[in-house]
């Protein structure tokens, strides 16, 4: 619809997650009408993240360095690994300021309509970093969902024989909700979680 | 949060209007995982688009010519005169494919709280593109919303004295809708600008 770049940039931009046709034009014309200078520095953000930044030689969360500041931090606690799906999981957990042991991002969870097994996870480089006597507890922190519980189950069936703790992120009410709004399946697991206050 | 690079982009995406941090940072692992060159793609459209696309010196449309593809079109009709707020509406307009005459873009609407006053607007262009005698009727299409009603309030009391035709777009029900979730001023309006089937 648009002359040329205006048009590519709302063709670019549509292509982005979470951003429909509309919001890619009210991102192009805010691009359009915003400071030169902050939208090179934009661009440039959008290149050097792509130069810059890999993956972490041991746990595969983002990094600059061929292994991560977590895992090149000394005073984390190595005996306790705790495995997510994502990057974006680790800073969440991060956030919380409750861990301060070693992550181990898997890359994905398991969905076979997706077409995504074990074999694409990062599941052989968390075996052998188990295999090392250091490691004590591994805390199975998938998302609480269909694919994160197939993915846990699977965890749980190939470390079980290794002989390690292996623990699970607590279901329950979220913290600040409210019980009337809360689905079925996660007032139940609060139930069976159930703690003694006494 | 996150180290260097990916930081710095989720800050920029984050800067930009209707993308919060949850988004920004769903983005920037998006591009972070995206090809390569989809994303130099992407930063270049963003880089050209600030370089190539000015502003048409008659109508203020976006474009990358002096004058846009629309006022150049020698087919469309120069009688008529649609004042629009900005070049989206102009977009919308042409979707529609019910308006053949040229555009006008004011470059927003009059908004004291924003301090945004009719100088700020590209009302002078308009008045010196209405003393050429071709033109016939100008279409005031502003928002239908304070800012645009004040816009137009205006622009009347300006052009009136002119003696041009000046219209504005029928205010009503959107085709589509239901009656009974049509708000008041609207329903008042439709009930105004009722037609006559007969």
């Amino acid at each position: 619809m648009y002359e040329g770049a205006v048009q590519e940039l709302i063709d670019e931009l549509g292509r982005l997650p979470g951003i429909g046709p509309k919001s890619a034009q009210r991102v192009a014309f805010h691009i359009l009408e915003a400071d030169s200078d902050d939208m090179k520095r934009l661009a440039e953000a959008i290149v050097s993240v792509k130069e810059k930044v890999k993956f972490c030689q041991i746990c595969f969360n983002v990094s600059e360095e061929d292994t991560c500041r977590i895992c090149r931090d000394a005073s984390r606690d190595r005996s306790v690994i705790c495995v997510v799906e994502e990057s974006k999981d680790v800073m969440a957990i991060e956030r919380t300021r409750s861990f301060n042991g070693l992550y181990h991002v898997l890359g994905g969870s398991i969905n076979p309509i997706a077409g995504v097994g074990p074999e694409q996870l990062h599941v052989r480089e968390l075996l052998s970093r188990l295999s090392d006597d250091e490691v004590q507890e591994v805390i199975v922190a998938t998302d609480p969902n269909l694919e994160g519980e197939a993915t846990a189950t699977y965890l749980v069936r190939t470390l079980g024989p290794i002989g390690i703790d292996l623990t699970r992120l607590a279901s329950g009410l979220p913290v600040g909700g409210d019980l009337e709004y809360a689905d079925d399946v996660t007032l139940g697991r609060a139930f069976e979680g159930r703690r003694s206050l006494s």
